[in-house]
């Protein structure tokens, strides 16, 4: 099958950050509450209108998350924000609709090896539980959009290969089952560009509109030419940690997340609009390198700086 | 203008190792000659089948790529190997010719002011040099191909904007004069993929086969989304360095080159062939980051390991 990108790009996109959520989370240095209720400030301060403040999970198991309540509590404050936090359940979705979250993602591994290893649950068994999710937020009258995110989606570091039909299979899952909107995320940083076109293309066709968020990892490097593709291709939301936190479990100093500071670069000197100012966020980075001194951060906007010619486009 | 990518992408692709001279260039570490031949013995062994290796200007000007003759008279040993190399003029060039260069290099910075402060010429006085250059050649009767590197084409540092218009005016112009070959070079990570997408589409309706590689730095993190938008196009040929060795004068420590490792298992990954076997690749890797301790080194890939995805495609 040839797929042909189109010829135009989107004139504007949004970047989630996730670096509060899936940065923090592999990061041994806790952040306090007032530290993360700054971030949040500066990077609404900065532009961003989506981030993800945290995790309903038990305290027990992330300990750097155990404050979220308390984080999107201040998040709600901020106008114009959409606050996202992660659930791993029904229990978690609990908390985050009684919370009052703007939206709620529920993972879901499609490695079946992963998601048991990870979620102690197949697939299905997570599919299952979105539809639980879906009746506990109708009868409870909340606005909390459901995102299910399909992780894994381009391979597993435990199952190696994940097959794209079974991708798909459980994006539409996911759908039936009563989610509001889907996402794919290359969890490990095993995708490439032409396997995001291809897996990207047939996505959209199943997903439409409901289509949400493309999720790069940058372990081996690629996470902004698989960004490009999959904007290539219409998508226009991403997610991106600042400084790149987030790393592999399995590749200790490893790269984590797209970072969000390159992949705005990227998208603002294509002349596509995120309606973020870049030195604001470059030194929010650089506080936020402070408060995680010793830990391994990513990127390389930082170092160079801006080029001379983006001076207007950032100014705009 | 709308560009329409191919469908299709190339099915084989030649990564041009530059690490030698455009590496080596800005790194302070002296490389020993026996050094850089074991380096070519190892590259040519992994597969790398063009590799620049050094260039023809004066000692005093860059000690650490005096032994030039010394490291192509090996390079010329290796079957099956071109061995490219720069010269900043004919004087360079006549050097170049002696010792029996299968490709020569002269760069032309399309940036006046970049042009004038590097190398004491402006554009058009370059051009003329690729006349005087070319007369040589077949004069000689060398079988040498000629190489106008067309630099600072995305924008330079001490311009801002270069513009398109001038950058093809420039490349033609160095047809004209006699250049068998030319390309394009981001010397300064300036560029995005969309402008990728401009430029090298028309530098390819200019050039056709003639057009013959992209040469992209990853100062600000985009090299391989600039190399994956060129690809679409139908690009087969990258100028990349061992760890993105390169660096930016103007940023110390900033990200130079795209890494070779890199670049070569984005290109493995996506199913295009490179003929290099990446263990190896990495092995080499290894030992030059050893010699260069201290050095700032990039890339990613030999941190996180190939996936277990690859192995396949690095066996086949």
């Amino acid at each position: 099958m040839s797929i042909v990108p189109r010829p135009e790009f989107p004139e504007h996109a949004v970047v989630r950050e996730v670096g509060l959520r899936d940065g923090l989370q592999s990061i041994a240095t806790i952040v306090s509450t007032a530290r993360k209720i700054d971030w949040l400030r500066d990077a609404h301060a900065a532009g961003l209108r989506e981030i993800e403040v945290g995790s309903f999970v038990p305290a027990r198991l992330l300990p750097q998350l155990a404050d979220t309540a308390a984080v999107l509590a201040f998040a709600k404050t901020l106008p114009g924000l959409r606050a996202s936090v992660l659930v791993p359940n029904l229990r978690g979705a609990h908390g985050a609709l009684e919370a009052g979250a703007d939206l709620l993602i529920l993972p879901l591994s499609a490695s079946h090896a992963h998601s048991l290893a990870n979620l102690r649950k197949t697939p299905d068994e997570v599919v299952a539980e979105m539809g639980r999710i879906r009746a506990a937020r109708d009868a409870s009258g909340a606005k909390t959009i459901l995102e299910g995110g399909v992780g894994t989606a381009f391979g597993c570091t435990l199952q190696g290969e994940v097959k794209p039909a079974e991708v798909l299979r459980l994006m539409q899952a996911l759908l039936d089952a009563g989610a509001d909107r889907v996402s794919l995320a290359d969890t490990v940083g095993y995708a490439n560009p032409r396997a995001v076109r291809g897996l990207f293309e047939q996505a959209l066709r199943i997903a439409g509109d409901r289509f949400w968020c493309g999720h790069f990892h940058d372990t081996r490097g690629l996470a902004l030419a698989n960004a490009y593709a999959a904007l290539e291709l219409g998508v226009a939301r991403f997610d991106a940690s600042l400084a790149g936190i987030g790393g592999c479990p399995h590749a200790p100093g490893a790269s984590g997340n797209a970072a969000t500071e390159d992949l705005v670069f990227m998208l603002q000197s294509m002349g596509i609009a995120t309606g973020i100012d870049l030195p604001e966020l470059l030194a929010l980075r650089a506080r936020v390198a402070d408060w995680l001194a010793g830990e391994p951060l990513h990127g390389t906007l930082w170092r160079a700086g801006l080029p001379k010619t983006l001076a207007a486009a950032v100014a705009a």
